[in-house]
């Protein structure tokens, strides 16, 4: 199974652009699973409700949502995206993830970052996992990589892969997705963007390195710093052994008696 | 708040040895709080119940833990130890918490590695934080590193200092360990030996490395390959301050009515 990610400068408020820049790398390389940043559409730096409202979509009958299904469909392709999600009254920043039959699932950001939580809504559906035939698919973004519950509990849940649509601005986080994988013995893929947004005195440098793991830890793909199409071959199964030694195996061996929760 | 760990090579079977040597390294530096690695006093590749009857001691009235005692008062340290304890009918692998005023605390590891399920019973008195004026003081063992959950529990427990006997073998605790720092903002100490064991036709050499990790998840102090005492000076009271941004808690911000335990 061929998965990977596309890591870009994305444009704030500029989905078209943004979109249209997604259609070209999908253009360029064959996969089966494509992972795109956090808020690939819209950019990352709202200063005001009116101007989430303005660029925040319903899911899944917005126009980006109905764009990537229609590229899933195409190009024969998984795809998993954050966007910011439009339902009611509220906003997530939301992921969603879509194939060559449609519509698939969305997650809301369950742990929202700094200044998100001005303007979004704390996810409300939980994290699942959703079988797309060749995987167990699980999505996550960003700053939850913080929160160890969010990888485990996406991995017992039956996560293959961990899908990781992210913005990131601090340092820490390529570095714990080795130990995210490694302790739950699933694939993470997270896809990073690049550039730079300022907003009324704000400023945030985005940091790329977007990256795929495998279930030992190890770094199959990684990105630098610019705008790249990675793929990788993997073997999804492999995320369904959990045992680390011939007598250990990571969750089997849990006591889950002795958590605080 | 001195705080370190004693890197050494045990020699198996041989206790007083292995005691004495722990003895001249408290000697040589000041501390307020050392870290001894697992098994210290008895070495680690057991092949039968009888050699690990001949070795185990009851705690805290074995030799083992009056002679740490001892070394406690004389030198006004606390000491954290592990050493397999009989009670009973059971053996475990156990950490103990020694201080100036004497016996503190026990800890019978959780998660037993590998051959450990042979010999050993498995810990049945749970995750425990022992207050000891200066700091907070929480014990996990070696493998236990590999579940987030044992060092969540110790940090939501109010530790401010994970202590972390260790006898590694496998190569990812130490990169791990700065995650288990970063993710609960606490201390983490892992004190590990060196040396190869060999017993009936089992080899294990254990990977030496041990480590001091702050809050941030920055080395502040690392051994190489030798036997050594190392000592740094931190502020447990930085372990109590969970923010990651002006906006982020990592434990307010925990969501755990979406975590599967």
């Amino acid at each position: 199974m061929q998965v990977g990610f596309i890591q870009f400068k994305v444009f704030f408020g500029q989905k078209k652009e943004n979109i249209e820049k997604v259609a070209e790398f999908i253009l360029k390389k064959k996969a089966d699973l494509l992972v795109l940043p956090e808020l690939f559409n819209s950019g990352y730096l709202f200063c005001s409700l009116r101007e989430l409202h303005a660029l925040a979509e319903p899911v899944p009958d917005g126009m980006t949502s109905r764009t990537l299904i229609q590229l899933a469909r195409d190009h024969h392709v998984f795809i998993v995206a954050g966007l910011p999600e439009r339902a009611g009254m509220n906003y997530y920043n939301s992921a969603i993830l879509v194939g060559p039959n449609g519509f698939i699932g969305c997650y809301r950001k369950i742990h929202l970052f700094d200044t998100e939580k001005k303007w979004f809504t704390p996810g409300d559906n939980g994290f699942a996992v959703f079988d797309i035939g060749m995987a167990k698919i699980g999505m996550m973004i960003c700053f939850d990589w913080i929160f160890p519950e969010a990888a485990r509990t996406l991995a017992l849940k039956g996560a293959d892969i961990i899908c990781h649509p992210s913005n990131l601005v601090l340092p820490w986080c390529q570095k714990a997705m080795l130990t995210r994988s490694l302790e739950n013995a699933v694939y993470s893929i997270t896809a990073n963007r690049i550039g730079t947004e300022h907003n009324e005195g704000a400023t945030l440098t985005f940091t790329g390195h977007s990256q795929i793991v495998s279930p030992k830890g190890e770094v199959l793909a990684a990105a630098a710093h610019d705008e790249k199409i990675i793929t990788v071959d993997i073997d999804p199964v492999l995320a369904r052994d959990k045992k680390i030694t011939p007598n250990n195996d990571r969750f089997a061996d849990r006591r889950s008696e002795f958590y605080e929760i």
